[in-house]
């Protein structure tokens, strides 16, 4: 094609390259004297929070980081933390956010991987890298984050305690303008099999980020999570995907922020009473925990907006929610999307219902945000139709998606096949272009040119009185490429037969719900379904344990 | 200093530059079916925006537009134009939306110096072209814009009438991906000498400065302009600076709009109560003119908000809406700017007064907006204090500044000298940011190492219960650098003499207000103060007199 115009600048023009640290220019305006919250310990104000990120900027030069180091952080959700999600991406250096629920070796595995020279570690973390010390490669020194007066003794060789450090330095910090594209923050995911991947993010990119969020979580009425006057309390861990990049957002705007600490369900509920949070964000399992304290029986929630991610929202809990006047929606993306893909979309007319018969509409994965593409593709990447029936895989192009596996470029050109990010998500799209997820795509079962969800097949199987739990999976097979295979669990002092399952599944192939090939020809009884360390069902141990 | 880190992307991953038509994807999504009004001729979708953009994209293909062409508007405020914002930018060509107040002359040297391939034209400035045509040099075919069933006669070629275009044009358009830093839209500044001066702006900074609105009018809960169930109506034309960039906003968000035509104050009136418009923004001129009708006594205004810009919020028009139940903000930005730079900031507290109370926070310049850089320099370049007195020219950073001023790069330099856009603003900063225009660069008077304001002066001479008004500029002064000099107007049938004005100043000499060098030497009295076509005080004219 022919070329587009470009107009040469004024050569004293400054071009603005896109960083972290002009996300922090606004909030300190907007609200100086706004709060910062740290549990029950201790809070400041935005004032405050400026001038601690120059502090800790120079604490991390004197112990001597650069820009292009990377400096790794092991805490709770802390201000401290928030602190690290500025300072450190704007000295120039790479924030690494470990994750402290990984094992102690796969730990040492991503510091080693990530080339950490700096860490920043919370006392209760420090026995995991005492343990593994010896096979840590690259850390030159280590800052210890201590809630108590005195900070633990420790082996390992600290350049001091925190807030020590932070007192002793000083109140100002010129931060350069460097290349947008630098890292900014990297962090590792972790998959059923091989050792854990490493995604980042650029200045560039988390910036395009926080506004694209910012626009979207204030603007919409039936969702308005971040206004100027909300209260945000995050509940998803902030190593992971920072805290899903609220954070940011909410510095932006100047907002009320409620950092929890550790996550303890009765303290987590009595904070949302103390301080009237308006905004959280967490997985279906917390937000479960959270239900079912006391306390929360006591609260007033109706002013709480809670998106729900990391899996799908479940109706019970939406329900359960709904009837404490919890208004919850649905976030999707991953770790490798920065993270935020798309989001519950709710109409006028919705809200004009009972929350409890919104509930169907909050549960679906929602629609694209502002400058994000998505599409459901089949395996040659061609789309398939926007009926609300036919399965693909979600594909993604946005401004803020990982652009590699950090040293593992083969991976990152799988992830990145045909030039669009493959979630390894399967979903249907509806005429409106609202999304519902079906399966990981390494669960769906491809048979005869079809895709056959395993969720559904096991939400269907366990419809039968007498199944307790089911687990699908897809075994090869020479005709149809792969065939359904269901793993049981019986309720206790029930019987039931593969033919009972196979009798029961052919309701739904006469209400036109399934197709007949998707009744597994083997089901097999068990006293357990096989699950991994986080409580999934671990299906490649199924699909290894029958090939 | 250290270099920062830069990992490599994937082969394949794709890069996504930030361009206008990733603006248009959220909109449709969010609400396909929602309005876009045309005044009280027609209205359609957003779902017939995409199309009749596609179709205007094949529609100029086809009359030869190519990727580095520019293409010209020449409208009143209509959906037409909004299709322009988008399909011209997105094909890769350049639209300059001619300011269609400029004389003739100004129209034609603007067509010129931007080099107009192809021009859109409505009937109504038909004869505006028809007279200069032999002038226009770079213009290859003209495309005509109707509001009549039957186009207007015209000596000029056109290749037709725009809605016959597009009936005839395919439907679907292939948006090619190209650098962001291609010029999308260009106009022109004029000053009070000289030829109007052409600024442009990039795909990226469109972007940019469209998040950047989109999460400021959205997040503010005491400034809430545009959210998913506002109805927008711009006030401020099309053909200057993007209508301040909010259409891109609105359609980011896929809210209703109301695209008014001509500025007829009743039919804007009309438009208000018909579609219970939530949020325009205007000049104070045509507040004025829409608060003198009668229709507007009649209107519940209690939801509108309003964004002035252009010239200062006057505290009598603020006062005047609002006891209308109109809500009016000041938005601060300039043409070079994009425009947004800065706006009112309320806060809780302020709204819990009564309307009428708050007006001289509303009429503030404001608090910067996220990621701008403001501050106010003296002539070296050096910040002034913040202490809401000290005068200084406010310079600013933002991502989405003009560059420079086409092909003139030594005007482009002195815009940008050392580094920061340079507004011609003079201004004072309170300690908590909020600024407060006091006058422009070139009328301020340096006297005695201090600045004057001459809109301070002008203000306090007028209070002497004689005079009608008053013009002060800074005359040349050996001993003072600058000297004030006033020109006067008294009421009919007063009389005063220099001496009664010198006299009346003395009192804020003694309340502190002014310094006595303040007071000026020379006050000469006349029928007229010389005014602009625009109606401003012609300070150059009265300069040029005296000297």
């Amino acid at each position: 094609m022919s070329q587009t115009k470009i107009l040469p600048a004024a050569k004293n023009a400054h071009q603005y390259p896109l960083l972290i640290k002009q996300l922090l220019l606004s909030g300190p305006r907007f609200s100086p004297d706004q709060e910062i919250v740290y549990a029950n310990r201790s809070k400041y104000t935005y004032k405050d929070l400026v001038e601690r990120i120059n502090r800790l900027a120079n604490a991390l030069t004197e112990a001597g980081v650069k820009p292009g180091d990377t400096v790794a952080v092991m805490d709770w959700d802390t201000p401290r933390y928030l602190e690290c999600f500025f300072a450190i991406p704007m000295m120039g250096a790479v924030l690494h956010t470990i994750n402290v629920r990984l094992s102690p070796e796969q730990i040492v595995y991503t510091m080693n991987h990530a080339e950490d020279d700096v860490v920043l570690v919370h006392d209760d973390f420090l026995p995991i890298l005492e343990g593994v010390r010896d096979d840590i490669k690259t850390v030159k020194t280590y800052i210890q984050l201590s809630d108590e007066d005195t900070a633990q003794e420790t082996e390992l060789e600290t350049a001091g305690e925190y807030e020590a450090l932070l007192a002793n330095a000083a109140s100002e910090f010129d931060f350069p303008d460097f290349d947008e594209n630098s890292v900014a923050t990297t962090f590792y995911t972790t998959g059923t099999t091989g050792n854990p991947k490493g995604v980042f993010f650029s200045h560039r990119q988390l910036v395009l980020h926080t506004l694209t969020m910012t626009g979207s979580l204030a603007a919409s009425d039936e969702m308005p999570l971040l206004r100027s006057s909300s209260v945000y309390m995050p509940i998803t861990p902030m190593f992971h995907v920072h805290a899903w990049g609220v954070p940011y957002a909410a510095t932006l705007m100047g907002i009320k922020q409620v950092y929890p600490g550790r996550y303890e369900p009765e303290l987590l509920v009595d904070l949302l009473k103390e301080h009237d949070v308006t905004f959280s964000h967490c997985v279906p399992t917390i937000m479960q925990m959270m239900l079912a304290t006391d306390s929360i029986k006591t609260a007033d929630l109706s002013n709480w907006h809670v998106l729900i991610g990391g899996s799908a929202l479940p109706k019970g809990l939406c329900d359960a929610g709904a009837q404490l006047g919890i208004r919850m929606y649905t976030g999707y993306g991953m770790s490798e999307t920065c993270p935020l893909l798309s989001a519950t979309h709710l109409t006028p007319e919705d809200l004009e219902l009972p929350l409890e018969q919104q509930t169907a509409k909050r549960v679906k994965t929602g629609i694209a945000m502002p400058m994000v593409e998505l599409e459901i593709v089949d395996p040659s990447g061609n789309p398939v139709p926007h009926d609300g029936e036919a399965k693909g895989e979600i594909v993604a192009r946005a401004p803020w998606l990982t652009q590699n596996h950090i040293k593992e470029p083969a991976k990152g050109e799988e992830l990145w096949e045909g030039g669009w990010l493959h979630t390894g998500d399967v979903a249907s799209m509806e005429p409106d272009n609202t999304l519902t997820i079906k399966d990981r795509i390494k669960d769906v079962i491809k048979t005869g040119g079809e895709w056959l969800s395993s969720l559904d097949l096991e939400s269907l199987i366990s419809q039968h009185p007498s199944v307790a739990s089911a687990a699908v999976v897809g075994i090869p097979d020479e005709k149809w490429g792969e065939r359904p295979y269901a793993l049981v669990t019986l309720n206790a002092g029930e019987q039931a037969t593969a033919e009972d399952i196979q009798q029961h599944l052919m309701q739904y192939v006469e209400k036109g719900e399934i197709n007949k090939w998707a009744i597994p020809s083997q089901i097999d009884f068990a006293e357990d379904i096989p699950k991994t360390s986080v409580g999934k069902i671990n299906k490649k141990l199924i699909r290894d344990q029958l090939t």
